[in-house]
């Protein structure tokens, strides 16, 4: 194993109902809080107007910063660090999925600085020492960023998109309940889990060994593929939407990347590309760059996707590089089953458009920190991708 | 699933030479410490110099309590406790295993009250609310203390051994370093393993249907089998020393329970009274009883047990019950092989001590929180422990 470090301080509260434990844990913290919040969802399904009551119950008053969109951007964080500062709030209540929250996270340590938080996210800034203290309400199984330091932000203006993380950045307590992701649409449930599946691949790929992580890992994604065919079959089933929340958390929380150095992220990098360009939802993004990952990097890590064959799909051969392809393979069946897409076209974006992406691929230096990427490797990797 | 919280604070330092941060994460604490250690082991490894040297190079002065035996006593916590106010230290640093890790706790808990420590144990005593900040220097892979909220102590007067738990109570950092248990001997090195196989054991059998907690559990046994065995044949194999130690401390650091409303917890209940009557080393114990508790409760779990050989041990019957035969049975195998009891006549507990046992067993309401244990129970387990 490498040496590595293991914290996380969230506390996580999991199930039916945690919101009654809401007025409990953020009471302590102050008396004001900025909600953040996405364009439509939370307020169309009542949740909104739901913690807004309890918020009033608890006797913390509340301003909210409205609209942040799936691929978040620089300016909301920045807009909405400003009316903290500008109401002096106390702490930060992201209600959301992973783009809300990782903006939340902007704006718990953008409060305690005069510069934009992007500065952060550039390494521009140095690293931040306090935030506000932020709880989460989670309405979307995807992202792992409740229960993380980490944060994703674009900036539409540079073509470019970054993420941060610094041990502050922690949520204080994250609410999971299952219930409140009953209403996320089909195209949003299938990317959730593409993208949980790629966090857990992401670390796979590390740099170290760890067979408790390995074994971790493969856990994960075999119950992602088991619980995700059987909630895109009824989206109302509670159970799964339960399991593929709780594995969300899981494949991001530190859990799969102890023993590692760090995860490899190459392909997470490839894909911010799509998003920005095209505003492709990351989860489908992740679910068309991996399988093309996977086949161009496969004689380096046939080893590993026989591993993965054995532990998540049962295949025991004794040629690593047909269990490789099974592996390959069946997560592409899956992804397809599921209707999250593998290729390119199925997203629109046409072969007509490779030397943009390619020149964006280029520009931000799209790499990985064990499989390294080059020009020739961005090219190999996109025409799979059609 | 159960509703369930995830909390857990410790921030742990894993890896080869982690006592080169000791200085950076001690020295905010203050500026004078408690050194809890045992009776021999860290001195005449050298480690005990090693950290007097640390805290004299970060400038932090100290006191040391010693002797710390390995079923702590409450006497104990109670005179380290005395020492700490009298001292007035800012932090307790424990080096050494579990029985050290667990009076540190208590200590920690003990400083801000003014009754005994065991006070806290039978719940006379309300819940703590502040600890010193506790730091760990582990030295044996086993009962996970380093990564969690709970500590066990035994009242030799009373004849009880009690557990106890409270969110105060995390460690704040812990170093894990496995080259500091290269020189543990082969009897401690096997009662470590069977304690770590045991806590995913008791968690395993909780309340609660959670297939990721259950597919880690399987993980971590697994490999706490397969290093195990590599473990036993050469003590110096630093790989094994690694394992075991990650492996123990995910053992109980939460991970396992997730999902779940509680563990079993019945056999380490049971084992308690062997400890307490006999002083028996606590894996020892547990090696002993387990395979017992199993083969009492088979009808219940054969599916269970099912799951664990083929998980485990890769064994795929399709009779339930001869599975879970084959699952016992290559566990005491396993157990034999690196020479921790599977009898009490193995630990020179004679079948003339079964009343003197069944006595204490009644004293103490042995139970389990899912598989309740009575009176008939006892004697029937009891019957095949000889």
């Amino acid at each position: 194993m490498e040496n590595f470090k293991y914290y996380n301080p969230t506390k996580v509260l999991f199930g039916k109902d945690v919101l009654e434990q809401f007025c409990t844990e953020i009471t302590p913290m102050g008396k004001k809080a900025l909600l953040i919040i996405g364009k439509n969802a939370v307020k169309a399904s009542g949740l909104y107007a739901r913690v807004v009551s309890l918020m009033n119950i608890c006797g913390i008053s509340h301003y909210t910063y409205e609209g942040i969109k799936a691929n978040p951007i620089v300016q909301d964080a920045d807009e909405a660090t400003a009316l903290a500062k500008e109401k002096k709030v106390d702490m930060v209540i992201a209600v959301g999925g992973g783009s809300v929250i990782d903006t939340a996270k902007a704006v718990a340590i953008g409060y305690y600085v005069n510069h934009s938080v992007w500065d952060f996210y550039t390494q521009k800034a140095s690293k931040p020492t306090q935030a506000l203290p932020l709880f989460t309400i989670l309405t979307l199984a995807a992202t792992g960023t409740e229960m993380n330091s980490g944060s994703v932000l674009q900036n539409d203006a540079l073509g470019m998109k970054l993420g941060y993380s610094a041990p502050c950045m922690f949520p204080k307590v994250s609410f999971l309940d299952p219930a409140l992701t009953l209403t996320v649409p089909l195209n949003q449930t299938a990317y959730g889990i593409s993208d949980l599946i790629s966090h857990a691949l992401e670390q796979f790929f590390g740099k170290g060994n760890s067979p408790l992580s390995d074994l971790y890992t493969a856990a994960v994604i075999k119950l992602a593929i088991q619980y995700g065919e059987k909630l895109i079959l009824n989206l109302q089933d509670y159970e799964a939407r339960e399991q593929i929340m709780w594995l969300a958390t899981n494949a991001l929380n530190g859990t799969l990347k102890a023993g590692k150095n760090a995860g490899d992220w190459g392909v997470h990098d490839f894909e911010h590309t799509l998003s920005v360009l095209y505003d492709i939802a990351h989860g489908a993004g992740l679910s068309i760059v991996y399988p093309a990952w996977l086949r161009h990097q496969q004689p380096k890590i046939n080893a590993k996707l026989a591993f993965l064959a054995k532990e998540v799909f049962g295949v025991d051969a004794s040629n690593e590089t047909l269990a490789a392809n099974i592996f390959i393979q069946k997560l592409e069946t899956f992804y397809t089953l599921i209707g999250t897409p593998i290729k390119l076209s199925q997203a629109g974006i046409l072969p007509s458009q490779r030397d943009t992406i390619l020149a964006n691929l280029i520009l931000n230096k799209v790499n990985g920190s064990v499989y390294t990427l080059n020009e020739t490797d961005y090219g190999q990797i996109l025409d799979r991708m059609w």
